[in-house]
């Protein structure tokens, strides 16, 4: 049995660690920290993990305990990963760190959007960007792995078979992405209150959003030379789901026949990316609770333009499901191991 | 490996009896019926189900095809079931009826609220009704298991203590029930619209619904003795989940203090029921996609009322999961074979 | 021109009373203040206003400037209204508090359940229970109007009828309240994030609310006695509307007949108050953004329970709407001046 | 007074028309036909209006009557107007047509798009397509105007001043729309049910929607050219709104600092389109249940990718709003009579 920790458990990527977690065959929580809810049972805040979690109750960080366990999950904000893990990584422990520490290969580029120095350049020069679609067997040697951000999962899913075939203009991308609220965190924020997100749609950040950088480092491993890429989040007034609809231009049209045999090919190994029939609209509520990533293709008449709309779960494929396949891989478990879960449709 | 047929699947109930067999450990479906939609591969519909039912379409009706089944799941409107589970049952094959069918003991009653003749009047004294944790053994045994209603279900379980211990005044009980709108069907209806049924709240039914007679005669059950009762049903502009507040004069006030031991008493060896603590409030996400029915109990100043809030999936433990206990029940199986599923929070 | 004040607008009364104001043909708002806002345009936070209120800022609170007005409407949270208004109503100003600081009778009950000192008890006997269907006389002479609470407002129009014509047992009412997100105010709370409302139904204060005193205060006023009420309030995944399901024992079951005339009757000349067909089921949208009560009667069976079902928008007529009413009421407008809004459905 | 006449008033667009004319100051509906519900009080049907249309009955279509309206709104499937106009035509009637029939020059695409011939090809001729800003003289002077689709409103006041000033390539211009449920009607479809509808996201019609020739269309007489438009809607789990997200090149990047002020000026004397500040975001529910547009300008980096937000309620601006804005032209009404709502935020 794996021993696995949790570093900062309160928010809603803790709660969907717990609940992955909870019914894993081969790994067990066995601490789960949080500095303001220290003592609180995980099952108050959290009771729909009564009869799973009851004896755990959250803890006041303590490397000792950490650096027992197998795996660790950082679900902390930025900046504190970076800080934190050399300790764990020098006793053997690996990390799985959903935050944004290590998922930029250009730090001056994570400097500018997170607005700090980066404390630990040497790791990230070691860390794997954790999508395992890309990097499976580098996962599988990891010591510490950068899970991708939500949005950067689904855009990149949507995009990596065109830019690997260099078949679209990598010069304007174009990727108009939907989340529901849970994208916005557990903390008492305004703007993110029902009375605010409820009925209503709206963009946001879309003079630039920190997961630009991120989107594009990624686009030009794919496609493995510089890509121009427009990213405008949206926020859904719905709790989870992302949809991602993604613009590029085919440099040859008549290539556009192949394009679906193309996609089903890249994906046909994968466990968790669905190419759904051609010209289908993949609905969010189909990948709800589920770590699947289902894309379908369009043309609208004869155009060059290159449709894809891509879902996954912005909680489970998109932050504690990715981070449970990784820990998989890691450690030489099934990497579908716990995440065998039917999405919960309607 | 427990062979199991559904008739009628394409609805709500239908696509959640699939979602939850996908993974039982001791149950495969083998058959699928709509006359509807006869030759459409299951996962066109739910594409969720993408990777669980590939080889599943839903076929015609056949009385053979389902007669090799070791159990059928009539998930159709009322009226259908009642024509057609002799003939199983001859065959040998255990019935778990989700429509209304055999739900009521008084079948004068039963033809007055569904407006139509019972043809199977036998059966309908043979039949269990199908609430595990009134009649257990008895579905044990059962070849033809009523499968309760969804408002039922947690209004049963919420006034069941206090009933079976007499310790209320039986004669004006309170039930103040609230529904998504999931357990309106996938009927086309324009009243189930989401343009009607978004951003507003509402009664309905409050002047007499089909739930009140089930409801009535399982408190009667319960009690010993006739019962006074108001339904009144609500529905929530959301897609999954029952909140059902009930209201109870106690015929002794100072007994007050020992009802939050009798209830964590009474359903202390019930897998999918769970007493919060006292004074806490069940939310119906906690129990969403899972079997669990959640309550707790509430005082107000010294009053002699006991309120009791309980939350239950209308889906699961409201309707497929419930069905699923009841079949794992008949067949031996661990009754929470398949529906050990961490609810989905958030 | 009546000349209108604001003192703490940035909540969701606020922009409601801006959004009212707006369009009102006779009086106009010349000062809205805000001590963490100030200086910031309205439209800034509330950009439905833009081309309605361009030239208005949030400012500090200034004693002079708010002391020019005809009318101010307290938009605070408790404490503050107690503490103020003395200073205005020497200047002449009258005022309506939207706050709980003048709403009960009997003061030690208050301070019990706002857990402070009041500090103004002269003023609190002298302040008049703005329900212009109870006491329209009162308030068109009043130079302080207690505006009443959101769930208050629908509970006591629903009951006003029964307990003012001796009809039911007083002893045990009960009201089943629910309302949308938007009631908790724009606070910062994780309680209210849409990732916490969204998707979910749950009771809360369930047992105890703040608004239970006033409503039983109400009730006592209306039925001349003492009477015993449970009130239960609920959480809608929605942003605005109130539903109140209400519970009475008739004394007399013959009288059942002639309640829906009694209603109706009562009603009769109320602008803001339609008593529907006896039957029907009020949908908050049937009131949104109106300033409209809407109920309904249901009787089950030949029951003694009456049930009424009464829906308001809680923003108007629970909150801005009805303060607008007491405002017309006292300064001798039409009543409805600035409240002929139909209600926006769907 | 004008006499106002609604032919198929029972959908969402009917509704909204009774409404907005509810306060109309010099205009009433007279007559207000449904061949489905005649005989039914609008009220039963649409109880928000109660107080407003109480004396107001669905009727059968009747020539006659409707010839006695000044202007007659046609809120009808599409294929219903083109057989019904000539004759109230004839008797002088104006004629706002809020369907599709009217709205395309090029019948042979209206055919292929409609799928029937077209009945009125000279009608098509003489009508005027409906969006005020780029047509206000001619809806002046017109008999028949073709209302605009909700997407095609949102979407070409969004580009309009782009394309009038050739200052992007209008070869692959892309408009990611998204839409509430009430865009899809009020028929009785699955599809649309709130159990399909609630808690998900999706694209839909993304290989080719009815709205893309009518936005080609437009944005062709905006450019005086050939346009290269993808057009691809989404469904949002909520009632009202459209967000339209818009991707242009600038043909010269050092034209961005000059695209706010260039908005700002072409939309300066349009009392429905509002230019917000560069860089802010706007929200659906800033324009819910009013007449407006509202427009942000986005940049990212140095990007030559312009992007534009535009937001509309659709069953306003983009249906019954622009049709009364439409018909107070025609009548030589004040363009916003009836039409001053702030919108409702929450």
């Amino acid at each position: 049995m794996i021993k696995v920790g949790i570093v900062g458990g309160t928010g809603y990527t803790g709660v969907e660690l717990l609940r992955i977690m909870a019914v894993h065959p081969d790994a067990e929580i066995v601490t789960i920290t949080s500095r303001s809810e220290a003592g609180m049972p995980v099952t108050d805040m959290y009771p729909n993990l009564r009869g799973y979690c009851d004896g755990l109750a959250f803890t006041d960080p303590d490397d000792q305990q950490l650096a027992e366990c197998d795996v660790v999950f950082f679900a902390t904000p930025h900046g504190v990963a970076m800080r934190s893990v050399q300790t764990l990584l020098n006793a053997g422990t690996r990390i799985v760190d959903l935050s944004a520490d290590f998922r930029l290969r250009d730090l001056s580029v994570w400097q500018q959007w997170y607005g700090m120095e980066h404390e630990a350049s040497e790791l990230a020069g070691e860390a794997i960007y954790g999508l395992p679609e890309t990097a499976r067997s580098r996962i599988r040697e990891a010591r510490l792995v950068a899970n991708p951000g939500c949005y950067p999962t689904a855009v990149q899913l949507g995009f990596l078979p065109l830019l690997e075939e260099r078949l679209v203009d990598p010069s304007r991308l174009i990727a108009d992405a939907k989340s529901g609220a849970s994208g916005g965190g557990r903390q008492g924020k305004v703007a993110m209150l029902h009375g605010e997100v409820g009925e209503s749609f709206k963009t946001y950040g879309a003079s630039g959003h920190r997961h630009l950088p991120e989107i594009r480092e990624g686009l030009e491993r794919a496609s493995g030379g510089p890509v121009g890429v427009t990213f405008v989040p949206h926020l859904i007034p719905m709790v989870r789901g992302i949809e991602a609809t993604l613009y590029a231009d085919l440099k040859d049209p008549s290539q556009f026949d192949r394009l679906q045999a193309l996609y089903e090919e890249r994906f046909s190994d994968e466990p968790f990316v669905d190419v759904m029939p051609f010209g289908t609209h993949p609905e969010t509520r189909s990948v709800r609770g589920g770590n699947m990533c289902r894309i379908a293709l369009h043309r609208q008449e004869n155009s060059s333009v290159v449709i894809v709309s891509a879902v996954i779960d912005n909680l489970v494929k998109g932050a504690a499901g990715q981070a449970v396949q990784n820990m998989n891989l890691m450690c030489g478990l099934s990497e579908t191991a716990g995440l065998d879960i039917p999405a919960l449709l309607p």
